[in-house]
């Protein structure tokens, strides 16, 4: 019997609306799996499928043979997996950490370089897809690092995920990658804000709209995503206002590094940062509406 | 027998990609088809397929009863349309005029204010898809204008477009339609180029960020059709650089007369303006990817 078929433990830590829907994934695939996160709610949901609750970064790292860090930041990610009490030092040999934030390449290359003396095997491997597709199994990852590691946690991907695009081995590929993806969302969401507010204050019914431009040349995966939110002033976060200030400062700041110009990327992050500032951080994201002044937007129930 | 069934004959003026292609829809369809135009090229393949040409505008307008204006500016569609020697003098009552070119809604309403004093209805009707969807009779068509006209043209909407959005009675709201998409579709393509150009810049392999792209949620129509000119160093214009300076710029100087913001649209409107003073603006519109300097795009036969 090859190692292939021995089966293997899963874990991961952070379960947010994505983590969690992952975790649920991987043990309805019939993945013992385990889940550390500090909030309640979350560990009894993936309880209840049957899952494991690790109390600490450095238990989980014991449990499981194939991990997956769905933390917020870099900030996090560093937290729970490096140094003391961190989880990779509790990991076993040839053991996989999947690190899944949206964070600079180069704050991942140095995470990367730091747990390198251990012999876990790093995946830089954001992904994408939300809550939906998490809880389904279909998420997307953007993942690169050795094969050695791809092969080890390819019956988590499996479980976890609709499409895995494999961007070679050096760390770093998978969230440049992940970071152009957000350049482009959070584009493409001011866009549709912008488009949305510029046409309702020309006299457009914003119904109408939608309907014409999803059948047209402008229509885009946010826009037919995100104006929804707008039609039905629903602005509760399914995904927040600030999470774009976050990814789309993390964009700018990586193109500043190597000194290369992004003109819409940065009047996207101004809007985003505008909303955030007006109190709306916590808001839908779709809230970006909210920065064009004198709009008739529409109102619940009308 | 009612009117309805009474065979219509349909015009043209302009014989570009867009209106070449809807003549020859028309003449498809079996109903009786009218050219205009100065290149003998387009002429000669409408003749090809069965259609006539008139001499002048007023000719093809004594010859019609629907009549698509699919001219390039409000410039030229006033010249062909009203005044003496324009098409509209020389149609009979009754008959439908649809204005198709991208054009600001106010200059709309002022030419269908000097022409009401004709009985010739008339149609703001501006039209999306391009070349291929044209030669397909599968447009979309943005349109305004009374009932009766809608009713009266029925059968040449058919032949030439997929879908006909009816958006109100009031001259303007289809031009009005048709900029906010026309703001998205430049916005998207302007932030394509930046996407691809960061990414590139960033390390990315151009073919994996379009396949891992296009399967993401930073994905648009723009983004899938544009970006291919770019991976196949193919910058023939299919819709050209000063397309979108024309085109955002009625965007923004119609938001601007009513003191509404456009951050996003301003910003690429620069863009694709910058590639124009280049030397780009009959280039491909993709071809705004040039300019952001230093990159090392895909070249032809690589």
């Amino acid at each position: 019997m090859s190692d292939q078929h021995v089966p293997i433990r899963a874990g991961v830590i952070g379960l947010g609306s994505m983590g969690l829907g992952m975790a649920l994934s991987l043990a309805r695939a019939g993945i013992e799996t385990w889940g550390c996160d500090l909030n309640p709610a979350a560990c009894k949901a993936l309880k209840g499928e049957g899952g494991h609750i690790a109390a600490s970064p450095a238990e989980i790292g014991s449990k499981v043979d194939v991990l997956f860090c769905v933390v917020v930041n870099m900030q996090q990610a560093e937290a729970v997996l490096a140094g003391a009490g961190g989880a990779v030092g509790a990991m076993a040999p040839g053991s996989v950490v999947i690190q899944c934030a949206t964070c600079a390449p180069d704050a991942v290359k140095a995470l990367a370089a730091e747990i390198a003396a251990s012999d876990v095997l790093f995946i830089d491997g954001p992904i994408s897809g939300g809550s939906a597709k998490a809880h389904a199994g279909q998420i997307t990852v953007m993942a690169s690092g050795p094969p050695a590691a791809f092969e080890r946690a390819r019956p988590a991907f499996d479980a976890v995920a609709a499409r895995v695009f494999n961007l070679g081995t050096e760390i770093g590929a998978g969230s440049q990658v992940k970071l152009v993806n957000q350049l482009l969302a959070g584009v493409h969401i001011a866009a549709a804000a912008e488009a949305m507010a510029y046409g309702i204050s020309g006299g457009c019914d914003p119904k109408a709209l939608f309907e014409v431009i999803t059948a047209s040349a402008g229509n885009s995966f946010m826009f037919e995503n995100r104006v929804p939110h707008i039609l039905e002033d629903d602005f509760a976060p399914r995904s927040a206002v600030d999470i774009f200030v976050k990814d789309l400062g993390l964009v700018h700041n990586s193109a500043l590094a190597r000194k290369f110009p992004l003109p819409l990327a940065a009047q996207a992050l101004t809007m985003f940062t505008q909303a955030s500032a007006m109190g709306l951080g916590r808001e839908d994201d779709a809230a970006v509406v909210k920065i064009f002044p004198g709009v008739d937007l529409p109102r619940k129930g009308n």
